[in-house]
């Protein structure tokens, strides 16, 4: 049987929530700053992390008053002061306050690997975590279920994808699932054509259609690394085979996902594409949907909408993530660390846009590696892998 | 705090489950014993009835042996045997049987009005009732909602959109919910211009393009009383001000209904449009889908949903039944008898297509009652009205 992660942990739900916005500076922290904001009686900032963006962090903390916000970058020289909030350095303070008894909920919405030491700190201290990054269970998918299967910790996914699936499996019993459906915009490149494909420039990659994102994350969006990646998730998230994880091209992200169950019948989330929709959802998760998040949605408005299937020669990504999931665990951190490598080069110039699935393919073949067993043999396994990558493959830039 | 009809009421939920089809011979009756057929270990055929095509049930009783079946039509003339059923006669004998302790499940596939006395036995003797009759009600809605909210009786809708609602709605507060969105085909004359529906014969109005259904129900869709009658059935199942009713014309039928929350978030149910898939929720739930019911909606295949606003000028037939809301209970029952009175007009050609709706209103206006409190009252006024809009609207008949 099917296991979720977001199984029905949350008994002691009652409002108002303490929560801490990891990563606030980030896309996914400043919109959860804004629904907290917005809704006071229900949610306290109990605490806010940024790495670098220490002017911002500095706004945030002049305009939210948080009790706590941690600079993780411990070398980083920040000189601010303030009245009503304690600041912090280093990634371990940060990890502490995720442990604190009085905190209920944290918003994971660091990028990268560096997300996963609070996401399991959070989670071993039983904390809800509302996870937007995506490499914690990506590359530490093993770890995760491992803490999450003997504690009470849950996770209530943030990526508008699992969100949707998340909201879609409400009520239903996971005996009837016969696989959850991933919708995918496709990104700006759907239409192009393999040799169109070869002249794609940053600046193309990382222009969006119909979600204002970071650069990254555009890129892996055009070259559907981004799903890719999130078919590892939902691996990871609800615990299943990649046979009953299917990806459907919806250029709209109208429908956020589906499932789809045993009987034919599907179920599907629908919104205007905001993110807003699923943090706000993860935060207030199951005491009812909070108010306004997003702009209503009109499909008589927007009129049609439209679905194809993945061409899997024009977008190779998928089919490669598949095969991670074959392999051993530790292969999807690879997968992980060799992708943010070729999106750094493309953005760099130093290659193409058609080189970025195939320079991580060739990645898997150099670091053959299968298992990991605690977050340091990870964390090892990390930095070796991106020290034999950027040796191998990365020397010219 | 709104309060659906189809609440948690099903605790004492456990296969076998013995199964009552009445109406066995219209088309939710014959799907009905397919399914029980294939789901021989989940159901078990207690009883079915007829009221004229006994040649039919005659041969489901050969097929599948219920205990009992009922010729409703008291008057009919049968000398089918059978070693393994007992044949019994007229609606009353029905009702007893709804009312049998071992009965837990009657599927109401009767037709017209002539539904609503077994459905309130059933509902009094605290069964469930899998609901297709619209009659019951949109004409009854008041009776039913008192039984329900007095006893343990339950009702399942079985009707492809409020099945889609109550789907969607699993899980979720109620508290969350901004409106429910019926989807409505909008039939076969959805792109046609009021001249054009003007020229509409009952052989042009009786082909469905999506839905294999009966000539009335067909009619029906091609002016969207349908449609209107459903959302009068809407308000009486989901108890909702018609406010919170919207319809949305989508032509594929894929989408079976919507429900739109006040976060900005819309749940959806679709699939291949085939009225199994309800029916087969209704008898399984809450135990899980049943195995393959409907063929497996393939989005990709189909490439593309549309979705338009209702165009109330050419379909003025929602604006009347919103009107009925408004009034008194007794309104919606002489909407429902207008309209089969001028469907079987139409049929006969003594009015056009674009006469069928002024007919109704103006039926509203002959027939200005406002409410009844008994089912006698109500089955009284029914014929009073009946009688009333054949002299004054159709003598020409």
């Amino acid at each position: 049987m099917l296991v979720p992660i977001v199984s029905n942990k949350h008994q002691d739900f009652s409002y108002p929530r303490k929560v801490i916005v990891a990563g606030s500076t980030g896309s996914i922290g400043k919109s959860t700053l804004e629904i907290i904001k917005n809704n006071p009686e229900k949610f306290e900032l109990f605490a806010i992390s940024a790495h670098s963006n220490l002017a911002l962090l500095e706004q945030q903390i002049v305009e939210h008053s948080p009790k706590y916000a941690v600079v993780t970058d411990a070398g980083a020289q920040n000189q601010f002061k303030s009245k009503h909030t304690e600041i912090l350095s280093g990634m371990q303070e940060l990890c502490s306050l995720c442990t604190e008894g009085i905190v209920d909920t944290v918003v994971a919405g660091i990028v990268g690997i560096a997300g996963l030491t609070p996401v399991l700190a959070a989670l071993k201290a039983n904390k809800r975590v509302a996870l937007a990054n995506k490499e914690s269970l990506v590359a530490g998918g093993v770890l995760v279920r491992e803490i999450i299967e003997s504690g009470s910790g849950e996770i209530i996914p943030v990526d508008s994808e699992h969100s949707a699936i998340f909201q879609c499996l409400q009520g239903e019993n996971v005996e009837n699932l016969k696989s959850i459906i991933l919708t995918a915009s496709g990104g700006p490149f759907l239409g192009k054509s393999l040799d169109e494909l070869g002249s794609v420039t940053s600046e193309m990659a990382i222009a969006h259609p119909n979600w204002s994102m970071g650069a990254k994350i555009s890129v892996d969006s055009a070259t559907m690394m981004n799903k890719a990646l999130e078919v590892i998730e939902a691996r990871w998230l609800y615990n299943l085979p990649e046979e009953q994880i299917e990806v459907l091209i919806h250029p709209e992200s109208i429908v956020h996902s589906l499932v789809n169950f045993y009987d034919g019948s599907q179920i599907a989330q629908l919104s205007v594409p905001d993110m807003k929709g699923a943090i706000a959802y993860a935060l207030s998760y199951p005491n009812g949907r909070l108010r306004e998040v997003v702009t209503e949605l009109s499909l008589a408005r927007i009129g049609s909408l439209n679905f194809e299937s993945v061409d899997h020669q024009r977008f190779p990504a998928l089919g490669l993530a598949r095969r991670c999931l074959k392999a051993g665990a530790a292969t999807s951190a690879v997968f992980n660390i060799a992708n943010e490598l070729a999106v750094d080069a493309f953005l760099k110039g130093t290659i193409g846009f058609l080189d970025i699935v195939p320079v991580v393919e060739e990645a898997l073949t150099i670091c053959d590696v299968q298992e990991y067993r605690t977050l340091d043999e990870l964390l090892a396994l990390n930095e070796d892998v991106r020290t034999v990558l950027k040796e191998r493959l990365f020397r010219k830039e």
